[in-house]
């Protein structure tokens, strides 16, 4: 039987199908997705709850006029399959391919992009304020999960919405997780909702009630269905005392439902939050079992769903453990993150330390002032939040932990590019964010045994501290039984040379090892260095060598502007030393999704591109590219 | 009559004073902060209207074991004058006197710094559960603005403390004001639940009741009095369904009645939340008029409170006039603050143009976030924060505006030392943070003209830009009628030199040319430029000269860490010139509060340091110091 799938290459294509045949449309687009991300991994328990919502949102409104923002936007899978780019799903996520998340770029349906939490609501009412002010009457939905009202810029936007606009559609998509089970306050409040009695009877009436609603076109009778619907609906106090008009809570899945409700919502002239419930996974039934293991993924088997094992440990599982073993011997020690257990790789020291360890959800600010107050009575929290997302808490570093000069310890994960999720989630600009910044100290281990070091010296160390460390499996060396301190303002001279000395900032050191091995080859002696500290840099060693050498290489995974490079070059100017500097890192632009090392290539982010850099300096005694050819 | 102010060097003293004499010395209070602010200036309004509630929280706990936190901590004048630092406070705000905030460095009793809004409430959680961790009996009060609830790390931590802790106090100080009239849903439900018609009813009967509650040591009816108490107050839906027990509202200046409510509530085990009533400026006549004027002003007259005129117009005026000039012209210009209209001057524009000012609340995310949603809408949004605040929105910059590359401008006021309001209110790293961003365009005018031609060159500019400037009044140039393009990525020489170039940035051209003057007294011929474009520089006469002279100086109110001499420095090194450089910046150190021309002095940022650090460049040309002397 040919696909309903198939004969999309539009929204316009979707509303030709019966509402009758949308479930069969659902099944197709959930084989696609299951089958496709098998192969590519991607966010795929996000986007199997959200199919019927999105196909009724495109049944409904009619993008790109009106205008769709979903938070994060890793749950867009379904709009880009029904907004012309079903043909290119199959590379999504791939090099080139289609971007994991929302782009403006890529097509004129993509309103807003996103790959962090809490934006969506915040950007809709921007939106929905300039249509007022242009006298437009196109409609703007936020698509919100439940997980981004743990985040203060959603409260931000819903304490200005009845203000600014009168026509908002804000949907509460409650799947009841983020990545892991949501926290605090606001979840529970959300289950009150959905667990109170009065649910299961109301949903019975609202089904039967809304599908009277003609399913297409203009609503007539809106005012006699609005009051039915309040009355048939819970109301919610807390949305209501901020101005928005309650709906819900409804099946997430029925998108019959739903297609009525968005014909009925459109009409309103009020701000209305819309609260839709949904299963993560739904329809693939070891999704809807792993919920955390689902959220994002890799590729995995299209029926049972099994990854392949990974015997090393991440970067992120060897912090995790080693903080056990600190915690272990030292009751200070707590752990705090902000929605990402097992990003973060703490769900390790949870079941261990379920007193000491923190989850504030998506509440980056919060949790860096939480650690602050935990600071101030004696305790040393030790805050893993990834690089991308730590620039959310840029100013309680500034202000609340490095004016005070309190011992908290950041282990900024995901530092270095992050590949495959692109440009939202690479951690390039903490160096030049963080080195500007009094009192802090800036550790970047080479391995992941001296990361273990680095957690135990930053535990002994009286002021804050910011360790980074990259995404994945690093060197893979093997981590010692207990770290050991290491100097900080020390760099290591991993080997002598006496014509160039190559500092490699952090996991680096592979690739500054391999520059030595080519200058090496051409008769140029060249030191490697692994610097271990940003801040305070080791000038001793720079000055050693800056006065030693004929040129001076710096690599690091990070931009160029203000990264370790530029550090360099200031030191050696204070110290009046005028040697050459060949500088290798990111350039100033957004780098794309894609593999690491194709990126690195493009880039220019290599051994040989240093090379090409060092040949003009060394030019009389290393051979040039075409005479080696 | 001798004061009883003078009787109390330490909370111990204030506790033997009689409860009933308590009001005199509320009145000693006032009089005491309204005559030293009358010559030192700082923030009067807000601390007219805690003295009761500063004086009964003392009264009842016990600093410095007890904790308090004050957000923003402008409002802690009266706490400095209670804990021992009386003698003191006529050098408030002076150089090396008091802070105008709290300081842990200050004092025991300031167990957390602040000088941005919002952050108590999450420092104070992590205190509570270091506290619960340790089995500690201390309590922990944290005092918020209304204001502080228009940002969302206080809704970050509202929605985490029912997890984590059984005993929080939190006092929400409700004057309806931040510095301007509060903004938004949650204003208005506040002042919702204060016209509730049963309020007056209930204070009334509250009152009779809670002066029944003994005023010193523990309440041993305290069961009872929770259900007379819960009986008599209002509820709050929302602060109840987030977990915390809502207590209020109350008359904050009846020292007696907040004294038996903090008897009781130091008693719960429940987190709660105590509405207090609060008037900003409470008892100053002028104060209690002008709630804006005397939030935070300088001198004033200690009777009349009249200000000294002031003739010159303040950058931020500049700005603000511009912009109006600007919006005239082009419909899709508007402007945004967070919680600032006065601190940017935006009152000048907001009644010109109300349709197209936002005021967001203490709310730097949403604000920018808000302004990338108009960006997409084709509107041209001025979005003005000062320096430090925008730390609060570097996520959003990096990862809404300027990934998706949309024209929003960051208008970015008390851009350098800010002086008397100190560390938390320099803007000392946004050019660090902001340069290693891809696709922004910064800006730093020399003077206020140049400043109007900026902001009209940024409205015809398609990417994101930002342009910086200092506090108060610029060098006091005329400003053209209507102001001209400027070219971007262009620097403007504005002396020529043969020997020397000195890069003067932004507001330091005044310096460079005092520079330029010095060294031409000793016979050294030196250029003086005005940079302009920090990003995109302009490489091409930074290589002139950097091939022509014999040194280059770079000039800047901003740390050298990252800042615009490490980007001269980077330029240089890539375009392969060795030329020396002198950079003139802060150091890496938090600069504490002073007057701006005595800090330069001490921190060696004025052109005599340069000349010095010249001198043994131009050995053989310059005389040294000694010889001239």
């Amino acid at each position: 039987m040919a696909r309903l799938l198939d004969q999309i290459n539009s929204p316009a294509d979707l509303k030709q199908i019966p509402v009758a045949e949308l479930p069969q449309l659902a099944e197709e687009i959930r084989q696609e997705m299951i089958t496709i991300l098998a192969k590519n991994g991607g966010h795929l328990g996000p986007n199997l709850g959200v199919v019927e919502l999105t196909i009724a949102l495109h049944y409904v409104f009619q993008t790109p006029e009106d205008r769709f923002l979903f938070d994060v936007s890793h749950q867009g899978y379904v709009h880009k399959l029904l907004t012309g780019r079903r043909d290119r799903f199959p590379l999504i996520r791939q090099p080139g391919g289609l971007s994991g998340f929302l782009n403006r770029e890529e097509s004129a349906h993509d309103c807003y992009g996103a790959g962090h939490a809490g934006t969506a609501l915040s950007a809709a009412l921007g939106m929905a304020v300039g249509r007022d002010l242009r006298g437009g009457k196109e409609n703007v939905v936020a698509v919100c999960g439940d997980a981004a009202f743990t985040c203060g810029i959603t409260y931000e936007a819903l304490n200005n919405v009845c203000d600014q606009t009168k026509r908002l559609i804000v949907i509460l998509n409650d799947n009841e997780w983020s990545i892991d089970k949501n926290v605090g306050a606001i979840a529970s409040y959300f289950s009150r909702i959905v667990s109170h009695p009065a649910y299961s009877w109301l949903r019975d009436r609202a089904e039967e009630f809304l599908k009277k609603i003609p399913n297409r076109g203009v609503l007539r009778a809106a005012r006699k269905a609005e009051e039915a619907v309040k009355s048939l609906l819970l109301p919610s106090v807390i949305f209501e005392e901020l101005g928005l008009t309650y709906y819900g809570p409804v099946d997430g899945h029925d998108v019959a439902m739903l297609i009525s409700m968005f014909e009925f919502l459109k009409q309103q002239e009020h701000p209305v939050l819309f609260h839709v419930l949904t299963q993560k996974g739904k329809g693939f039934a070891p999704a809807m079992e792993k919920q955390k293991k689902f959220h994002g993924l890799g590729p995995y088997h299209p029926v049972t769903g099994e990854t392949p094992a990974s015997s090393a440990l991440t970067c992120s599982q060897v912090f995790a453990d080693t903080l056990v073993k600190l915690a272990d011997q030292n009751r200070n020690v707590v752990a705090i993150t902000a929605a990402m257990p097992n990003g973060t790789a703490l769900d390790r020291f949870q079941p261990k330390f379920p007193d000491r360890y923190f989850d504030t959800g998506i509440a980056e600010e919060h949790a860096v002032l939480f650690a602050a107050g935990l600071a101030t009575k004696g305790f040393k929290p030790y805050c893993a939040i990834y690089s991308t997302f730590l620039q959310r808490a840029y100013d309680q570093i500034v202000h609340d932990v490095c004016l005070q000069n309190l011992p908290v310890v950041f282990c900024m994960d995901r530092g270095g590019l992050s590949g495959d999720d692109g440009p939202t989630h690479h951690g390039l600009f903490d160096i030049s964010f963080l080195r500007c910044v009094p009192n802090i100290t800036l550790l970047h281990p080479k391995d992941e045994d001296e990361l273990a070091d680095m957690l135990f010296t930053a535990m002994h160390h009286p002021g804050p501290v910011a360790i980074r460390y990259p995404r994945g499996v690093g060197s893979g060396v093997a981590v010692k039984p207990f770290p050991e301190m290491i100097p900080i303002g020390r760099a290591e001279v991993l080997q002598h040379g006496r014509d160039v000395a190559i500092f490699g900032l952090g996991m680096m050191v592979p690739m500054a090892c391999e520059l030595a091995a080519a200058l090496g080859a051409e008769g140029i002696s060249a030191a490697v260095i692994n610097p271990r500290t940003v801040k305070p840099l080791d000038r001793g060693t720079l000055e050693f060598f800056g006065r030693s050498v004929d040129a001076i290489v710096t690599i690091e995974d990070h931009v160029l502007a203000g990264g370790f490079g530029s550090l360099v070059l200031e030191a050696l100017s204070e110290m009046g030393i005028a040697v050459p500097v060949v500088r290798v890192g990111w350039p100033d632009q957004y780098i794309e999704h894609g593999k690491v090392e194709q990126l690195r290539k493009k880039y220019g982010v290599t051994a040989e591109a240093a090379l090409e850099k060092l040949r003009p300096i060394f030019k009389g005694r290393l051979r040039s590219a075409d005479e080696i050819a």
